[in-house]
């Protein structure tokens, strides 16, 4: 794309009311613009990135066999009243319809996806099966102050599995965490994100969450020095031992939840009588887990600690473009020529075409971040070459033209 | 995809509370529950054919400049109290945060847009500007008794066109128009959509609503029988001339909203002071367009169209499958090597693998309307063949299996 077209002004000045580096940068690049407390509009070059998260997280689920759905926002009363929960979750927006009927904005999709499933599972048969979504949740935040990492309104991914057996749940969570781990491997989050002992309410002793270490995460964790796993503050109040590996050597750091997953067993599939037929013929309670992820938290985290002092430092395969191509030249023909070259062979290209100086173009490049930026100028033209720097590299390299397509 | 694992089940039985024969066949073949008036759930079939839909109307916003963004949906009461519309727009969900902060749920999105659109627009060199989303819209609906057709949570398309000059909008409303056609063209809605005069506001005489023909439509629209441009009745109330030819002999039909656009002008600059400076140098107000699209809308409308007594009869381009392929063979070695070599052409092929009859399979596969049927059964393998059905057309015919690549 052509930058002279592109919808973003980026900014000198950080913005007022922001705290987290990463929410700071992602607003001075225009990826994003804060609404108001924990809610961001997403600009273009924030949607690109987003878009490729969603697809990466999208391809992950279906790679362990889930089937996309999409249920509303938008529920009603009697769904949560089932399971207490109209009353017990604080963070639930609670509204009203014309006709005084009372709805629920999801903050999550287990009263929802319950009764749904009941239509879909009869018998053993129909099991196991894996539901998920990628959909809008709303949530009562009391702070909203942690930039993306904490929002009012965000996109999650939440799968939820259907089981016959408690060991068919363990096995398809045992997938999950693997899968869960291609996701931070793919974005760039791997090497920073630990698998996380954290409370299991009724059903498992455990459950567990994947926390990436940040500055700016409102929690901590406790890495095992032995095994690599990590524990939450809530189990480390309750045992001095690491659960996975019985050692007792922790380091302490800060941290956002960057995914969680949940053995359920029968918690909400008995309040909606969700049950199928055995092969004896008996009916059984399904048992269930849930599995979630926060779009925008992975791209707010990335944004933490994908940086420098010069702005952001995309991974690749999220990054909004591979190539930003910078014309520093008079004459525009060779860039031109170049970009018309590079989107030919479906390669994403930011081109600045734009009338400004080269240091405005340099500062504004390494503020987006995009990975690999090719500079035009009279100088490179000598030699018939184009600059190119990796972003998160310091040396630059003259390359041919036309050897450009083999070398990147 | 094999059917067996398809999270699908099709219901024999029309279901209660439901009254158009469109959201009667996609709730009995799967492809949608029903969650509460005006709320439904989207399960993989139905899910499959929304995003085919969402695509073709990406690509064709694309088509035409529109830069895609996503803007909150939980929206602070002070932007709707700028235009006034806090007070005066009836179908607002409002909510409260815990800081008793007060909300909308977006209906619409110019009030967000217009503040957005001053960090992207500063001179006459930024305009024209055009920027769209696909987001889920909130309208609190006195009605919502059509099925699809008036939902009280949707996701729509809308762009907002910024331009300096009305010449310039004029001239962009127009590639909207040809571009909308597009739409419908590809979504099989074009011979049933008319171009329809509907009341403009303060600005233009006139805005425009795409009326698609429809028994389960909630409008009237009156057709020009020389033009073949509509007008809705509120133009037709007040004028007996047509506004496009100027003859007077219509043709009155039932039919529903299936997209709308309107010059705006300054209505919604002016409150937030979305200005931008000319080549002389003035401040001016910028002048904006607004085009809308609802998707769900969309699909139900071709659901209500395309049908007969048997079920759905999707158009090839939003067909959740191309392919329903049929095994009614007692060995499934045939049907699984064509399944197998279709899938690796990528053709989108929904297999049929399961122990059902073969009245059962071909009722269901009616039912669900994918575009073209493949039977292998005992007697067309005795001839090394396939029988091929279109779900539109009566006929079959046999092409022997070596050949099916070529002529589908």
């Amino acid at each position: 794309m052509k930058q002279s077209l592109l919808a973003n002004k980026t900014l000198r000045e950080e913005p007022r009311d922001e705290q987290s580096p990463g929410a700071i940068l992602l607003i001075r690049a225009g990826f994003v613009e804060k609404l108001s407390a924990g809610l961001y509009n997403f600009l273009p070059l924030g949607l690109r990135v987003f878009r490729k998260i969603e697809k990466i997280v999208r391809e992950e689920m279906e790679k362990i066999d889930g089937q996309e759905i999409l249920m509303s926002a938008l529920t009603p009363r009697e769904n949560w009243q089932k399971t207490g929960r109209w009353e017990t979750f604080d963070a639930l927006f609670k509204l009203k319809s014309f006709d005084e009927k009372e709805y629920a904005l999801a903050a999550t999709h287990e009263e929802i996806i319950a009764p749904l499933a009941k239509k879909l599972i009869l018998s053993y048969k129909d099991l196991p099966l894996y539901l998920f979504q990628i959909q809008t949740k709303f949530r009562n935040e009391k702070r909203a102050k942690s930039g993306l990492l904490r929002l009012r309104e965000f996109s999650m991914k939440d799968l939820y599995s259907f089981h016959a057996t408690e060991k068919d749940l363990n096995e398809y969570y045992e997938r999950m965490i693997k899968s869960y781990f291609s996701i931070f491997e793919r974005t760039g989050l791997r090497e920073k994100t630990f698998l996380t002992f954290a409370s299991g309410g009724s059903f498992s002793e455990y459950s567990h969450e994947f926390q990436t270490l940040c500055e700016s995460g409102e929690d901590i964790i406790h890495i095992c020095k032995k095994c690599q796993i990590a524990v939450n503050e809530e189990i480390k109040a309750k045992t001095p031992k690491c659960p996975a590996c019985g050692e007792n050597d922790f380091e302490t750091k800060k941290a956002v939840e960057t995914g969680n997953i949940f053995k359920l067993g029968d918690k909400y599939s008995a309040p909606f009588d969700l049950k199928f037929r055995d092969a004896e013929g008996q009916e059984q309670n399904v048992i269930m887990g849930c599995y979630g992820l926060g779009l925008p938290r992975l791209l707010g985290a990335v944004a933490e600690i994908w940086q420098d002092e010069k702005g952001l430092i995309w991974p690749k395969e999220i990054a909004p473009f591979q190539i930003h191509l910078l014309n520093l030249a008079k004459d525009k023909k060779q860039a031109n020529e170049l970009y018309e070259k590079l989107s030919n062979e479906k390669i994403e290209v930011l081109y600045d075409d734009r009338e400004l100086s080269a240091g405005e173009k340099f500062a504004e490049a390494d503020l987006i971040g995009i990975p690999l930026r090719l500079v035009i100028s009279e100088k490179t033209l000598k030699e018939d070459s184009v600059e190119l720097k990796k972003r998160n590299e310091e040396k630059t390299e003259l390359v041919k033209i036309s050897e450009i397509l083999t070398v990147i």
